[in-house]
């Protein structure tokens, strides 16, 4: 570098600030502290950490409390290996401490992973313990001690057990081994790239550190749609290398494969699981496997979904399948995940006995008591997909005899992916808590079914679907790191409520400045339903293209196809009969008290309605209002809450740190146009379809809107939209620009005088960056270029954009211009443009 | 890219965050108002900018209103080309508003680049009036608008006339045509790449805003130590494409020329300027240069002088060079500066009467009067050449009968360059304020002869040698801006006070943070004198290393060479005697009163003492303190003053955007470290020198430091150290890692058990990145890479660096290791370990 450019950069270089609050390090930043906080913080916090145990984990634990006090503190504590005559943080497993601490004079076991924070006092010199029965548990306690201090806890004589929930805390990577993520929003896979481990595996080991932070033990590292190459004798090193990297956080490695693998690499005729010879490929392979890595948790299946092969190919079962891998696991402690999402996807629309919604109950229940010991069935939360709503899986409360672990899913499939703020652990919990009915213990939630309690099973717990990727902020979106937070939060803890570990997440990340705090705990605490509202609400779930991106609005993707996602909306109706008496029987899978419920219509909850009955849209909700009503009016209040956040958070200028501020503010006034184009694409099809209008007038009426197609059109050419006009495009047609280097849409504007802002809507594709230019006039008022990389490959609803110009004064008489220049195959189009009065 | 990578990123890429509190925009940021101002402000200023005059510059005038006015309150204003029926901000000149505005009366006539911004009220509707006589003047009074609304001053009612001091108000770019800058800190050049104009000269335009901002009407674009190449006619093109980019401003290109160009490049065999053929060519190259740029503002030439050939050459006097050049200059309105700046630097330094600041005055006083009318004298603030200290160079108020500049520095050649704060307006202010005596007017100050007032010159002014390059934020130093800003300021109205300057440039840089804008406040207006204090105090000129990096501190480089920056310190005493009584007779240089003044130590300022007077070390100051105890005195002081500014900006840490807090907050810290290297070197100097030792017993004392070379070595090995043992290194020695991949340096601890900030002084040098471990027991407490890039070429002060590593816990009997690793050509060099108790 020469020497005169490199001058200028000398303290940037040296600050390193572009990590500082990219997000990088999540809610582990370990701000300094600072005033009467440090001053009393600094008294407690004594100068030696004494670390007896010596093993990895527990040096990750040490060295963990080191920095974290160092960042908050501004203090490196003397990292000893025996206990001081001096006060000190003392760091060893129950047995250690025992020996060492001549003040310890206390019993006590703990199980696995747990830990006790417990300040014993010895004449003048005070030790603060971290102890556990094993390496784990010491690791969690340091990161609980270090997060009393971050939220302003005291740790002055503390006496504080934690014990984990369940024992599987697992996270699931739906990482490709080319680098690629199924379902991933936040960039590139931090495991692989072109078919082998990334040769910079430090992502991972930072990776390992969040998740250690929260208490998750386990991590699946590649697609449950898995490769069979995982499993080739010359692969195993690159699995290696990744449980090389997490084992210091006491994540141990899992991996996802493919049930014909004995065939397609083994060289086998079969993979028949009752086959002698299949059996022993598994054996030896998994003995081969264990060889390299001998701490590896386990195995997740998908099998007989979606395409993948199973067991149904011979005729064999579930069980079978999952019992000849968990065997060749068994010797070795590990663990088979065995997935319950298996459905058949060719089914019958047009038989209203058909309910994808049964498939899971239907494929496992009969075969409760016929798993090995060490099988999970791994059972998503609700028995379709992570819809924005469903009911709990009937399965969780039909199987006593089996382990089971619940899947939840962190990435954002069906909730807007990284570009709608959606924090789902309120959804998590409502599920967590239902009540099964099942078993005659006391507890029969959920989770303590999933977690094993119920039935005194010997495994379960969580499953839970990543959301992170090698994008500097993990997630694509600042607050889609709560999701991840929040999940381990409660897969430790289930019982914590939403609000408590959203203030925790809020208060690490962003500080504790309780005007951010709380404007974020607004948002986030709201936004489920928020999105619920103008995505899909009373049970219909996501109304998107479930054939294709997941998350552009489109209302009938899910029909007349073999997908099973069915609402049934119709011009009479709307919603799936599930009942027993008249439907698919499907809410009869669920346990009599659970059943009774659901199958009435006095008892269903209004916000499942439409997922387990199908009902007039004149139908009246317990509210009083009817159907059609409610679904036009939540879509209004879904797309002006989104508006109210993008308010909320202006107001934070100045208090956040630019970068992040900057990057959700651009985020959240995305989701504020795009929750206008799902309220109004949805309105308009319900209108439509039940001929019902809105009582309310707003739908399909649009003040101030006028539609491109309707402008004085220069070079423009006007578009019907496909596939679902209605939806896609506000008048069902859009203007493009096909023919010409530049197109132009004229206005002649009539209206008051006045301060009004524009907003452009356009639609702005991932193959293209298009330019615009808007003038009033002769004037140029604003010009931006179509550059955002959305899921949408095509101009549909989901490449909808708004681009909002505010402070424009007209005048009548005025003539306002819109001018696109296409590139490459995006083609500068244009749906409408909308002319807001301001307020003075 | 890829499309999963790309999704992160996607809200980041469309803000263009980094840009926005890079320090790119300056300050002309347009920070959006909130609150009631807003409000206000939204009120006060119309919706329709009415611009009358059609220049390009008065269309930048408007663009930049239209541009303010968008980002402070949120709205477009309607450019319109005539005056509405409704209120408006009308933009023209006095001719223009005449016959547009009926509701104008006012007769009045401004002078060129003045402007009057002026509220006419007619019937309900209110016209807020930017008028001058010229585009300039029209460019001034919008940013002059513009910068009240941003500093929350009254709009309504508007009746401000401003006219500039002087006619002259330039920037000299040192700008070599390769690209390097002579005495640039920030980047490389933004005018010049490989010998031409750069492709993208955008930064040029966004200088020539950043300019007009203050305004500034003139730029010389390439080094004065020029490449003859800058006229040969194939090269015009490239100064015409500069000179579009700033004409859009009212910034006016000039060029640097080499005054042996009629033979090295015009095929003469003379440069004679008495030669007709000589004087043929000049006008020649001119007229052809003129012809592409018609508005060429003029040339700077610096002859004579450092090695650049003169009218010496043929025995012709810098009259005859000048005017030649003038005469060829005149038809097209052009002017000649022709640099003050002539002295022989192969002075004996054995005589004591020789004396380089005698130079300037020597070289011009005889010519008074025989300079043509477009000649412009252009001359250094003080006699020598930007000192920390110097008197007001006394050919000021020598010459009557021809115009003059002043020159100012704003890039800190001898300020510490961009790793060093200091801001110079108020050692400007010193200057412009000090009264010459010249004259019968009674205004002599240096200000208003240098603007031609005192003898009522046709021309006069302002040349300021600027301190920008590529770097994002134009300086290199977040804090020199502020010279810039106040540079300009200062050119357009010297009555400023630098208070006023300094608060008017932290309020639009940083915002209306009354905490943030008093902490800079209290930084940058002591700057001057804390820097003083630990470079070179009562006159010493700055201690450097004037034959080399002019930035490292050396207190003898200025002795026994022929450059002629002595301060002849010895064993006796210190000081030039430049007396007419005793001395080289430079103060009779002065007007009487001046000289009187100057000549008696009653009388003498002490801050000039040793600049102008021989004395013992035990010479009684003013104050009474000792000339020696002084000495050392300032550079404790000077020290503590810069330790406090990093105390001062750390409480400002979430209340200034992350990355200019961490950029300031490293580069004081870093200061705060050199601070005590020219501390340590200059007091030791002094105190060896003088054998007086410091009554507060700290030079050559330092609690709490361990030489490395009396630490227990491993590898490393000690050195002596040159140039200048005593001031390169504490106690003369270091220890470099030349033989082996590592060396170490340890320390036996055996002092009060305690919290400690352990400060390792190491050597950071350009040409290798070392990489730095310190260990206390076996304990990692540290680890860093010598990566920063600052001036020093060689293991001397200026390399010296200090990495600070507080809250380390120590205990008797710790060992503390130092660990280097060499990486190319430096050798993981230490000086010392300083081991300071922290309050707990």
């Amino acid at each position: 570098m020469n020497r005169s450019e490199a001058l200028g950069a000398v303290f940037f270089l040296s600050v390193g600030l572009l990590r500082g609050e990219s997000g990088y390090d999540a809610w582990l930043r370990y701000e300094r502290l600072s005033g009467a906080a440090l001053d009393q913080y600094r008294q407690e916090v004594p100068a030696v950490l004494a670390t007896l145990d010596e093993s990895v984990v527990s040096f990750s634990a040490r060295d963990e409390i080191v920095r974290g006090m160092r960042g908050m503190l501004g203090r490196t504590l003397r990292a000893e290996s025996s206990v001081p005559q001096e006060s000190a943080v003392v760091l060893g497993t129950l047995e250690e401490i025992r020996r060492a601490v001549p003040a310890w004079r206390l019993e006590a076991s703990l199980a696995a992973d747990a830990f006790w924070l417990k300040t014993v006092t010895a004449g003048r010199v005070n030790y603060i313990v971290i102890t556990a029965s094993n390496d784990r548990g010491l690791l969690y306690g340091a990161f609980a001690l270090l997060r009393k201090i971050a939220l302003g806890e005291p740790v002055a004589n503390l006496d504080e057990r934690e014990a984990p929930y369940a024992p599987i805390r697992w996270v699931n990577q739906w990482d490709n081994l080319d680098g690629s993520i199924e379902r991933g929003y936040g960039g590139r896979s931090i495991f692989w790239e072109n078919g082998r481990a990334r040769e910079d595996l430090r992502r991972v080991g930072d990776y390992g550190r969040l998740l250690a932070s929260l208490g998750i033990n386990g991590c699946s590292i590649n697609n449950v749609n898995a490769n069979p190459r995982v499993l080739s004798p010359d692969f195993t090193p690159q699995i290696a290398r990744i449980a090389d990297a997490l084992r210091p956080w006491g994540v141990r490695v899992a991996i996802a494969v493919d049930f014909g693998s004995p065939k397609s690499i083994g060289g086998l005729e079969t993979f028949d699981p009752l086959d002698f010879k299949v059996a022993e490929w598994w054996k030896s392979r998994l003995d081969g496997i264990y060889q390299a890595i001998p701490d590896l948790a386990g195995i997740v299946l998908k099998a007989d979904s979606e395409g993948r092969v199973g067991p149904s190919t011979y005729g064999r079962s579930h069980a079978d399948a999952a019992n000849v891998l968990a065997r060749a696991l068994k010797t070795h402690g590990g663990l088979l995940f065995y997935r319950g999402f298996v459905y058949d996807h060719h089914m019958d629309w047009n038989n209203p006995k058909n309910d994808r919604a049964r498939a899971a109950y239907d494929n496992f229940h009969d075969l409760d008591g016929k798993f090995d010991d060490n099988v999970v069935i791994q059972i998503k939360n609700g028995p379709i997909d992570f819809q924005v709503r469903e009911p709990a899986s009937p399965l969780f409360g039909a199987l006593e005899k089996t382990n089971e672990a619940i899947e939840l899913q962190i990435t954002q499939e069906y909730f807007g992916q990284a570009f709608h703020t959606v924090f789902l652990v309120p959804m998590w919990k409502e599920v967590l808590d239902f009540d099964t009915h099942a078993g005659n213990a006391m507890a029969s939630t959920v989770k303590a079914v999933a977690a094993g309690k119920t039935f005194a099973r010997p495994a379960g717990g969580f499953a839970g679907v990543a959301n992170i990727g090698l994008d500097e902020n993990w997630s694509g979106n600042q607050l889609s790191q709560a999701n991840l937070y929040g999940y381990g939060r409660l897969a430790w803890n289930p019982d914590l409520s939403a609000k408590r570990i959203l203030d925790e997440w809020t208060k690490l990340t962003f500080g504790a400045d309780s005007k951010v705090d709380n404007t974020i705990a607004a948002i986030q605490l709201s936004s489920w339903r928020t999105y619920e509202n103008y995505t899909g609400p009373l049970g219909l779930q996501t109304l998107t293209d479930i054939v294709g991106d997941h998350y552009s609005v489109n209302v009938e993707a899910s029909e007349r196809n073999g997908w099973g996602q069915w609402h049934r909306a119709d011009e009479n109706g709307v919603g799936m009969d599930r009942t027993v008496a008249s439907g698919t029987g499907y809410i009869g899978q669920y346990r009599p008290a659970v059943a009774k419920m659901y199958e009435s219509l006095e008892t269903c909850p209004d916000d499942l309605l439409l997922f387990l009955h199908h009902v007039p849209y004149s139908y009246k909700l317990h509210s009083g209002k009817t159907v059609i009503q409610y679904i036009y009016d939540s879509h209004y209040e879904g797309a002006d809450a989104v508006a109210e956040y993008v308010r909320q958070w202006k107001a934070l200028r100045g208090r956040v740190d630019e970068q992040r501020y900057s990057q959700i503010l651009a985020q959240l006034r995305y989701q504020a146009g795009q929750a206008i184009v799902w309220r109004d694409a949805v309105t308009t099809w319900f209108q439509r379809a039940s001929k019902i209008v809105d009582a309310q007038g707003r739908a399909e009426h649009y003040p101030g809107r006028y539609e491109a197609e309707s402008m004085k059109l220069d070079a423009y050419t006007v578009h019907d939209i496909a596939p679902a006009p209605a939806e896609d495009a506000s008048g069902g047609k859009i203007v493009a620009c096909t023919g010409a280097a530049v197109c132009t849409a004229t206005l002649d504007y009539n209206g008051e005088p006045g301060w009004y802002t524009l907003n452009v809507e356009y639609f702005d594709l991932a193959n293209g960056i298009s330019h615009y230019r808007v003038f009033v006039g002769k004037q140029l008022v604003a010009e931006w270029s179509g550059d955002l990389r959305l899921p949408s490959r095509r101009m549909d609803a989901g490449a909808s954009t708004r681009r909002v110009i505010p402070g424009i004064a007209l005048r009548p008489g005025d003539e306002i211009r819109i001018e696109g220049r296409p590139d490459g195959r995006e083609q500068a189009a244009l749906d409408y443009l909308e002319i807001v009065r301001e307020k003075n």
